[in-house]
């Protein structure tokens, strides 16, 4: 035993039983953390390489789409919006990011970082784009790929996105989509929506850990990709030929390769991280049992008792709620009430986590969050309960109950 | 439940249990497979922060290092080696490549993909450098950075390292170590040994899963890379000044940034992997419980016990012995025998999983691991003995028992 290590370091994990009513990270599912306790697999074991292609096959299911190239890419959620970006665009090549919060800012810094040459559209926090404006600005621009997202968990702002791609497939754009906080809460059928790219997560709706991400790629985009196909020196087959276009300047985010390493031939590339492998597996699993109608069905319904709830708390909605994400909901801190006090009584004495956002919005709204495996009853009902009471506290003029009422209400009208 | 996903996929998770007995990934430790089955925790909560510090102390105990940059990388060993050069190199830059198989190839591949002018010197593999070639060479070359596996699992050959920061001291030469393969099996004294900077993975012997990479980074590294620093728009504190260095051009792998996140200033970058994180810190908790030196003894037995078996079975063991890795032994393959074949039957018979290596050496060598977890005397012994009973089958020459016995004799010697 080392000596010098305080006892708090080499305690033993025991995290407390938070509820984690923000926009995520949620709790993980008991059959995902189930999961994650099998022993591992060596990565070239046949099990092993049958879970990766169940895992594919599970993740079509879960975008709705044909595409070959369903995968994982061992990282969280940016890692994934990086490694399409860096594996598409070339230094110079314009990219177009519609932004309507914080990680509309985030695409445009890893297009900036890549190389990209970016353009910039913003809507209004609170809002979300017509798509009007997106192609005059696409005529204006002529981008390679326009990326943008479909929920943006900054804002609460759902992007509607039905008839975006097929508009960036009439003037040749490619369209990357980041669905990290809205895939698996609200519809997104990729191939009937002509999306050439999305990337995801666990963490949010899909009710696991964060450090695994799920991309969809189109053939089309695959054979951008594979243009720029260069294969590590010790790996490279026979038959070999570099491709044409411009080596990708990261080898961990290098898709092509990712992409050789899942294939049947399974070029080495990382090793593929286990037990977050299982859990990507697990969480596709959990939702298609369920069934995509079910289980939106049931984040809409968290979402209309939520909002019942916290109108009648007498608080305001934050943002269009026409156009809000149905697992997350903003609402404006009230006048002379901190939202840190409020957050931290939550924590503290509830042991329920609710979230603030970034930039403009921090400290002026909550964001409670009903996704995935929380996205229940009991856990919705719950969290507005403990927020009355904390409310109250903070001498925020409403009818006590009526918050939770309301939910009720919402839930047995079902 | 969507009807056109296979059953298959459907299927409920049940790895078969393996014995993981070649190059890693190994078996994780159940400990480690128990923390990993807790219940998530938000990324700010104060109770996951101190999580983060604790795994922070931790390392630092690995390590032997008062480094305070001592964090994890969310992504498998690899992504720590290029967040390292990504945050270091600016293009253009010179890195010098000690190689000496198959992961010196893969450094000398990310040096050049993030823009360095890159010198490669090899060894033969199955050797290792002396200090006064890699000596000469950093007089010819100037190079900004020196990289380096410390064990290179494809040979099997372990690289001294006791002298080598102090040479790239004197010539003003950052040295980076990629520990990946040899890390808790080996002595590996970050600061007695004056190293800038170790990259790790748990997935060899610390008993744990792929997906995350412990690294530590001298106070003069972490200046250089904090001259690069550039915090992304929406995050930036008050007080921000860009750095005067050119801006990392990764978000993921940008380490000014990964640092601020894992700092009490806690500015927000990747949500971290909260899983992987609970099995970074138990798998440290279990290393650091047992003692370096107890768990290096341990190794080195299995490796003595594994050699002597080998030996008795009529098998030569690879490359410069008295270099070896003690967690993994490399045996050539005897004529005549079908490597594929005998490790096919390991796993089909016996559950058991040895490897074979790469490029040159495929197929013409095995590679038997006994770390971690695994280096464990009924696990070294259950393999032998297995591997006796398929190389019999084989009509390789030995006399039957004589290796498992022999391994017994050390295991009895201690």
């Amino acid at each position: 035993m080392s000596s010098s290590i305080s006892a708090q370091a080499l305690s033993e994990l025991n995290p407390l039983p938070r509820l984690l009513m923000g926009p995520g990270p949620i709790n993980a599912d008991p059959r995902v953390l189930r999961a994650m306790s099998a022993q591992l697999l060596g990565q070239f074991d046949p099990q092993f390489r049958q879970y990766m292609r169940d895992t594919q096959e599970l993740y079509r299911g879960v975008f709705e789409t044909a595409n070959t190239q369903t995968l994982c890419i061992d990282g969280t959620a940016r890692s994934a919006i990086e490694t399409v970006m860096v594996s598409i665009v070339e230094p110079g090549d314009r990219v177009l990011v519609a932004s309507f919060g914080r990680f509309g800012q985030l695409k445009a810094e890893i297009a900036r970082r890549v190389g990209a040459d970016v353009r910039v559209i913003e809507a209004e926090w609170g809002t979300v784009f017509d798509l009007a404006r997106i192609e005059s600005e696409i005529r204006a621009f002529s981008p390679k790929l326009l990326a943008c997202c479909q929920g943006d968990t900054s804002t609460t702002m759902l992007q509607p996105l039905a008839e975006l791609g097929a508009l960036c497939r009439r003037y040749g754009v490619m369209l990357q989509v980041d669905a990290t906080a809205s895939l698996c809460g609200t519809p997104l059928p990729v191939d009937a929506w002509q999306i050439d790219c999305v990337t995801g997560a666990l963490q949010k709706c899909l009710a696991g850990p964060s450090g695994i991400a799920p991309i969809t790629l189109s053939d089309a985009l695959c054979e951008t990709i594979m243009r720029r196909r260069h294969v590590e020196e010790g790996l490279r087959p026979a038959d070999y030929r570099p491709g044409a276009g411009r080596i990708i300047t990261s080898n961990y985010f290098d898709l092509a390769m990712i992409i050789d390493y899942w294939s049947d031939r399974a070029l080495n590339h990382h090793t593929e991280a286990t037990t977050m492998l299982y859990a990507a597996r697990e969480c596709a699993r959990i939702f298609l049992q369920e069934g995509h109608a079910a289980v939106y069905a049931r984040h809409a319904l968290a979402s209309r008792a939520i909002v019942s709830a916290l109108e009648a708390m007498n608080l305001r909605i934050f943002g269009d709620t026409s156009n809000k994400m149905p697992n997350v909901t903003g609402v404006w801190i009230p006048d002379g009430v901190s939202g840190d006090r409020v957050r931290t009584a939550m924590l503290d004495e509830f042991n329920i986590e609710i979230g603030t956002s970034f930039g403009p919005l921090h400290g002026r709204i909550w964001r409670i969050g009903a996704m995935g495996y929380n996205a229940r009853r009991d856990a919705v009902l719950t969290t507005l309960a403990a927020l009355e009471t904390v409310l109250a506290g903070e001498h925020h003029r409403f009818t006590r109950g009526a918050g939770v009422d309301a939910a009720r209400a919402v839930y047995q009208a079902g």
